[in-house]
């Protein structure tokens, strides 16, 4: 008795923190895309540089003293909150939520890359769609155990990636002693736009440890 | 005489927002270094939400119609500013700063990488090891014209990339025809953690234009 409600207490942090958190990251992500849309005069910039510095001033302060990686375990939810292609907490997070299908060790997320993300005109930075790429083969290649660590990451563009509403899947390809090799793709409004292949490689200080079921 | 006062008033218009800009988006990308470390208490965090809408009421309501890379040449000093690499109005780029040996077609920056760019505990993502790859190779194989975008980009880790302080290092190694091959590697307080190798091929559309000498 004294284990679960100690459990649900656990998880009623989490879910406040979740509550308190995820609206004030994504207010960031509006602002961080305010910052490369923005046609607003000077003085209106200087007046919500004092908000900006006011934000701060009340969150800046007491910082944790490590990082989720390295606060929490691998299963912990708030593990991924900082997380840059997922993170609750991450602004430079678009982010995604990525679903897994256990049965057949695939990964799929319907994400939104606004101007921020922007390469060449009008379409994604091929380097952020490699970062998404690696993030969801990540996933795929861990939703068993034991953990890996990407190896070598391989992506093919076969055209550019639009700005807009998107989609990425992943899937494990075949495993070998301690690698994985996954393969995955993102997805524009007209098809496939990239395409990667990666293999991925169990650390050995993690051989004998649980698999990182959440991801990277 | 009047082409000339007119290039200076373009530069001192751009100079300007520079000064306006650029300080927004380093306030904005320590709030989203804050977002992931932060300690403070709930209401703390709900009054700072407060400032960020304040701050999006003040330049979220006029916005330019198209993005940067759609509004200015390959050429201009504003095209680059949403980059999420090198962007001074991107808060998702650390920003890298490049600096070009056009005799050797290699360029070099060093740059930080904090906990909003953690994938492994205390580890660089992979995918944004990818990222900032990507971009230096891209500034390595548009040194000179013509224009090429990546085709493929192969990285290989050797081991993590710890968060901190980086360098970043690529170059052209050769080209032929409609193709270029630019090879890179970041560099960690112990020595080389990635390698990546990236094959950058010139678009139909591009071949007859005027390289994009700031990047891509």
């Amino acid at each position: 008795m004294t284990e679960l409600s100690g459990r649900t207490n656990v998880d009623e942090v989490i879910n406040r923190e979740e509550t308190v958190w995820g609206p004030f990251a994504e207010a960031v992500r509006q602002l961080v895309d305010a910052c490369v849309t923005s046609a607003a005069e000077d003085d209106a910039v200087r007046d919500a540089l004092g908000d900006v510095r006011s934000a701060l001033s009340r969150i800046g302060e007491t910082r944790h003293e490590k990082t989720f990686g390295l606060t929490y375990g691998p299963v912990g939810r708030r593990r991924q909150w900082g997380n840059p292609v997922i993170g609750l907490r991450n602004p430079i997070a678009p982010p995604l939520l990525p679903e897994f299908a256990h049965e057949t060790r695939s990964v799929t997320s319907d994400f939104h890359c606004g101007p921020a993300y922007e390469g060449p005109p009008g379409l994604v930075h091929g380097g952020i769609v490699s970062l998404i790429l690696d993030q969801m083969l990540g996933h795929a290649a861990n939703a068993a155990p034991p953990r890996a660590m990407t190896g070598t990451l391989t992506v093919v563009y076969h055209r550019g990636t639009p700005l807009g509403d998107l989609r990425a899947e992943a899937w494990l390809e075949r495993e070998q002693g301690l690698k994985k090799w996954a393969r995955g793709r993102v997805i524009g409004p007209d098809g496939v736009t990239a395409e990667a292949e990666g293999v991925f490689i169990t650390p050995r200080d993690a051989r004998s440890r649980r698999a990182d079921v959440t991801g990277r």
